[in-house]
């Protein structure tokens, strides 16, 4: 179950960056929810590049479900989302075949296929392949919305620039969601795009930081030990290509803390338990205490650079320079906080139904 | 399968701080096996309470192998070792039953149990349920090490103070294993017990940072997309209680590197293939890639304090005041380190088994 | 995930026939469902060997719960249950190491694990593992039972002779459950333990077939294609040692029958849908119809006789004569009885937990 | 992981009858593996209804491999393969929505899935879904093949007439492979194809019993207690629609057998371990002893026939009468065999993938 996410509801993935199609197969979700086309589609468009911060390669991502809907509503079987490939130059790739582009998974995929692998734009390994992550993500957000649990992901850091920090968390995650680069404060997200150009134009590119916030989950959701809700989200986030930390709440911010400063006050108003602090993330103990949940994902730069790097041609095993042609992204931060949100939302739906059934998501 | 741990090589938990016994139960391990007892000891006494910056309560942990050991080896069916709960003084706790300790589990697991939980002393949440890991890890631990994989983990930070960094990785693991206090430079981990003491004198508490390092994993193991090395490790570390954070290789710094200075450059030498540096944790696109693995693990400070705190009754829902007695650790970051090895051991031998067949880790 | 079972509500199974101890953990359970150690003692004894008509080896099958229960009702936490062999003359045993019982495991226990595997009275593959499974099924029958999922078996055929067939079958299961020989007709089963009895004699053994009856499964349980209420029924039932063949409805008998006679026809009275005959068991494309559910177990005759046949000893690869002395079983078919009761709980438990929620089991 | 099968070597299962399409994920299957194209058409065509005796409907079963396939040989990444629906003629079946035909999944589908389901032609419960499973099948089965391992099954007993026995097992699955209506002898194939023809004229259907051979396994695989090979072929084979008893050897007619006939003694010849009779279907304690692999699925006659039949329409909840048009098979023994070899092969393969490694199957 290597390319299957999940328990209750999960979630196959299949494709190729220069293949035929992408896609995957929704497993578990409930019956009778309503599936809208242009909020996949608008989803899609966030994931999608776009302007001069992304890359060139740009396409239409235009999606089919091929099962498991019916009169625009699930029928409870499986959800096949197919993504055809358009956009394939594969020229742009033949001469690095054998050269290990350096941070990428060229080397990797072949000392574990073998050479068997489909080398061309990073084959399955491609980021492309987040889309069809995208299209699945998008269903399951729209089904916990109803339901009343939202998600929302802000640039919190990128290329040297912070974003202002989250203040009323519903109207964030209400306003994130309308936006295609998504900051709190326009003016920090302005000087991001800025100094994400100047890496660009210097052959290089920048990393950096996705904070996320989700409201309405209920109190009681997780468990204690192997699925926790921290492990389980971190299962999900790591799948996405450059992600190299997670941390929860205060995450690596409570090492120079004291347990007085960093624990979390409980307190009793209009008959409501909530913490007066979140510095747990909304999570004790590996399961949800009501509290809004809150973690942050690093993203490492792009490791596809046209500056020029030493590396190996693993299939002669020798020492070559690489200078990376092609269409390629400055910086994914802000393309890769629809895909937290996806991973995000199919990792709590898929606790939310082992906890309260199969139905559960219908609502 | 929430309290099953890996997909080949499984390890099941049971057990409550207060009640009768703790255990695990391995299951997929290959025959023919050693089991050293001793070692088995030793890495429980790691873990174990012990000195001046550790809670009073100190018990043996005597375990008993059940089952799945003959002669002395494994037989390749289930083996169950179980811990009896000794030095458990029920008393400590009762007056406060209801009371939900800040940033402990106690309240989330009444929202999920429905006050069925046995809550003497975190019940089934509590750190005492780690021994059965660490016994379990040790079997691992010693089939790896058969086979070339060695485990290492030092403090990196605690109570303010930074141990120096790894140098010589084979030698730093090597000296690590023989420590109590694991530390690589013992100057900077007096400093640290100092702190550690200063902050159990304020009856308050502190965190701190683990980093680990692996060796000899082969390259080429680990999936793309939803079983990623990173992703499984993340899902294990989560498991074991106050982690709130992970992140591999350069983690969190990669948000202000650029491409250039992040990416690993492949370099050939004597036929041998590694990569110049290991900014990327000797992970690409969730696989091994041959060189160490390395990641940082944070651990919050120790919820449990003397000081008074508010919280809340939630049996009666009236705001109450607490001040935590008994016996508590202000500091469990050394504590951990083994837990975290015993984890890191778990995951991968999972991979390697699901990798290079059943039969692999007999060598 | 080896000698774990189910998805929800799961059960790990550990231990040898002369090891220290036999046990299972049960994890998923609801927290607040009463535990009932009478209960568990009670099934116990129906598996435990009785009379002439079993082996001499008498145990009583003391078990412990040593987690997950707390002031007698489970906490939600993992239960695990010993019970410690006693009883266990490994003498009668040793000269037979390396030879391969006829239709026992042995031979293929050696080629699995390679000569470490524990040979002492079939070790893991013993059929005294099933008490775990009967103490573990113990707890789920309950809690079944307050929800009103009702289980009963009988033994459908014996030694040659047949039983009755099931009439009222509500009054019947009542009826099964408070009998230790679980006829329908005591006369038939009169004439099955004096076959039985015969064989005995001979130095022989016989087989039989057990059939299963379930009512108040609700409507709608079981999935379309690999998580059929058949196959995991049957993945449930092929556990058990001697099960070489499960039907559901008519069974093998569909062969002989044409479509007309076969169909099971709807019937709506007094607004309730029933179906006017069963021949499909309560299964239609793998989903409960809400009929009640119906399968035979076919057991085969118990390989240990005494009666001298030749076999090969594998360590060294002779031709032997074998006649297996000690205590063995003429019959195991009434001693199954309570075993194939035991995994349909667990596999229809898991089913329920899967569709209604971890709580519903709590009622 | 409802639609999913395996552990090791998984398939994930998507489409309804008459929607876009139909199709399956293979996942953890091995790079290097030739994907034989003609191959997978000729499987198809063996499950393809054709001549008189079978239903009108026919399509071509043209299937698309979307990813995992690179240069003809596997990737060892998820292979998607999808069939188009093209020959659906939804008409025939609209007058049907809500009036459950009797044993097929109309009603249970109703309670599971609350009216949301697609009801056309069955829609996901649809027998045409099984054309998936062979195609993701066949690339199993040449894969075994290459190693050694071969899948036969003939059509033991159909319409009332039985088939010869088994005789040269490997000659025999070599020709079972080349025929499309799989008996071992021509002359008892044609008074079945007579019997079939004469149920179609009457209205009426027929069912029957497929008997399959594996040879090649090696001894040792399998598991003792959950995951036996028995428990898991039967989860397999318990997928396919109208399968409702499966056993192993001598199955049910165990019942009627005492130990000293039943015991298969083992015999060393020429240094090769064997036994003298295969009662136990080359399985002792859940595990392969190295002999060929036996069982036998019965079929129940197709449920849809033209003759009418008293059902419930339980959109209103009324009885009404039932005459089922449209194009319907008098029998789908023969067209069953193909998927039974299909699920053999995926349900070993998985195992043996779990045993060796995930490049075994490369070869």
């Amino acid at each position: 179950m290597k390319n299957v996410y999940g328990h209750n509801l999960t979630v196959t993935l299949f494709g190729e960056s220069h293949g035929q199609a992408i896609g995957a197969v929704i497993d578990g979700i409930a019956s009778g929810i309503k599936v809208d086309e242009d909020f996949i589609k608008s989803q899609l468009s966030l994931r999608r590049p776009s302007g001069s911060i992304s890359t060139a390669r740009s396409e239409e991502d235009n999606f089919k479900i091929l099962s498991g809907v019916f009169g625009g509503v699930t029928t409870g079987t499986p959800i096949c989302i197919v993504i055809e490939n358009q956009n394939t130059v594969s020229k742009d790739y033949s001469d690095i075949e054998g050269k290990a582009r350096p941070s990428h998974a060229d080397f990797a995929a072949f000392m574990k296929y073998g050479g068997y692998e489909d080398y061309r734009g990073g084959g399955h390994f491609s980021g492309r392949i987040t889309a069809a992550i995208v299209a699945a993500g998008a269903i399951i957000i729209s089904a916990l919305k109803a339901k009343g649990v939202l998600i929302g992901t802000h640039i919190k850091e990128c290329a040297g620039i912070a974003d202002k920090n989250f203040d009323n968390i519903t109207d964030d995650i209400e306003l994130l969601n309308t936006k295609e680069f998504a900051v709190l404060s326009d003016e920090k997200g302005e000087k991001m795009k800025e100094n994400i150009l100047k890496a660009k134009e210097e052959g290089d590119s920048v990393g950096g930081i996705l904070e996320t916030m989700v409201i309405g989950m209920p109190a009681g959701v997780g468990e204690p030990w192997f699925q926790t809700i921290e492990g389980m989200l971190s299962l999900g986030l790591f799948s996405i290509p450059a992600v190299k930390g997670v941390e929860f709440g205060m995450g690596f911010a409570f090492a120079d803390m004291k347990g007085s400063e960093a624990n979390d006050c409980f307190n009793s108003e209009n008959g409501e338990i909530k913490t007066l602090t979140n510095n747990n993330g909304g999570i004790n103990g590996g399961i949800t205490n009501g509290m809004p949940i809150n973690f942050s994902t690093v993203i490492k730069p792009t490791p596809s650079i046209a500056k020029p790097q030493q590396t190996v041609d693993f299939k002669n095993n020798e020492n070559v320079t690489l200078s990376i042609k092609g269409r390629h992204d400055p910086c994914i931060v802000h393309r890769a906080r629809v895909v937290v949100d996806s991973m995000t939302a199919l990792t709590l739906a898929d606790f939310l139904v082992g906890r309260y059934g199969t139905d559960w998501l219908r609502g």
